[in-house]
């Protein structure tokens, strides 16, 4: 999926959503959990089917499938499947946050573009240019470059500043990973429980979409996330996980994620049409 | 495995060599991914029975498993569990360079630790503490946090100085990280490319193991790391890959892979004794 095929996607739907599908086996409904052998697709599918209209991207973090073995994968294989034969509008973000030197590097972007056919991998900074470069390598593919984090240890080293340049850490990495991509094949991870940091990061990119996570469960705000992130192609997705696809534990599990959904969906199309987006 | 039975074999084999499991589709012989349905695992079997003896540690990189979806999984499972059946004294590593929030990382080392039953996890610091310290949960298990790699990439973040404590990050990654876990259930990656390097990190971690990758195809010395990274305990993991596991790609591809790992071991036999850790 390229820029303009996203931004237009977020018009049509009133929506810069993007469903963290988080899916965990103990965190699931126990009636799910309990009675179907393959409970974490199933539990996907039905989050799925309840919030599709409502959203633009999908976002499995793939601790949650490694963590289960071979079926884990297996329903993520199925998680993506599903989401390309039903919902082929949606952008689907493998959260993996992959790096390691270029040759091993390119394997992970096998695994995620080419096998998977993922829209998008989030990618570590750490190694640098050649641990990032070979998933710049797809066509209408993209790197979802981490930035600014939204954990409590985004202040170890994503604050550091830089003795000669007076860049943080971070700021380096937006300035640098310039060179490596462009708005149209590269976005950032930027926490929304650093909101107030949004304004600096669009100083230096102003055209790139940014991936925002720390929305709801972890205490960001969508307005402030909205003041200071939106662009004139909107240039947000932004990650709801846990909110949405744990709403309830009982047989209303998906109704209630819809309802959820909903209600950030309706605050979004506010907030778009304000922006005179829509 | 602790730090003294890892010493204790060191010892007993006169080696500290890690050999890398970055076992390739494309790369190995015609013969075995033509012929054998399981033929990833056939191949890692076949290296691990011609060189277990010269070598204390395995360490397969996901990337190369990831990227053939179930299957590679499947053998990477199947080469877990054939090292832990036959050779129960190796030191097995999932070099995956992973790392996110908090919750998400406790899934990773569940992943690792508990299903897959690795000793120890490259992990990435970027996200810093609260992505490294799930993995320290777990008894007689490591985590090889990466300090400074043997890649090109490397100058791009990992050599920026702070502006108020004039720590380059990768120094600051080996300074915070300490407060995290100690020399008993904590590694460093530092790359043989950098082998100079390797005595300022020893000022930083006189007593830490260090998993070094980069001697071999990518360039690095032997003689060198040694000279700079031996401790009192040894202290030291050199990990030696393509070197190894592709010296042929004929029927004798296994032999040739023992003669190249004998040929380390023997290296670094005369190294142990110089020392007088033998």
């Amino acid at each position: 999926m390229n820029k303009q095929q996203l931004f237009d996607n977020i018009k049509r739907k009133g929506s810069f959503l993007c469903v963290g599908l988080d899916t965990d086996i103990n965190k699931i409904p126990k009636f799910i959990a309990d009675d179907e052998k393959d409970s974490i697709f199933q539990f996907n599918k039905a989050i799925i089917d309840a919030t599709a209209d409502l959203c633009v991207a999908y976002k499995p973090n793939l601790a949650f499938y490694e963590s289960m073995g071979i079926e884990g994968w297996d329903a993520l294989d199925r998680t993506v499947d599903y989401l390309r034969s039903y919902y082929p509008d949606q952008f689907i973000i493998a959260d993996a946050k992959r790096g390691d030197i270029g040759n091993t590097s390119s394997m992970y972007a096998k695994a995620f573009f080419k096998n998977m056919n993922f829209d998008a991998v989030t990618v570590a900074p750490y190694m640098g240019e050649d641990s990032v470069v070979p998933f710049l390598g797809y066509h209408d593919k993209w790197v979802i470059l981490l930035a600014l984090t939204s954990n409590k240890g985004a202040y170890d080293f994503q604050f550091t500043k830089d003795a000669e340049t007076s860049e943080k850490i971070f700021e380096r990495v937006l300035n640098i990973s310039q060179k490596w991509g462009t708005s149209d094949n590269m976005m950032y991870v930027v926490g929304a429980t650093q909101a107030e940091m949004l304004s600096e990061v669009r100083k230096i990119v102003p055209e790139h979409f940014l991936l925002v996570p720390g929305v709801g469960a972890q205490g960001g705000s969508l307005q402030e996330v909205a003041k200071y992130g939106l662009n004139s192609h909107c240039g947000l997705l932004v990650n709801s996980s846990r909110q949405i696809i744990y709403a309830s534990s009982g047989l209303d599990f998906a109704l209630q994620a819809r309802v959820e959904a909903h209600n950030i969906q309706q605050e979004m199309e506010n907030i778009l049409r304000e922006a005179g987006l829509l």
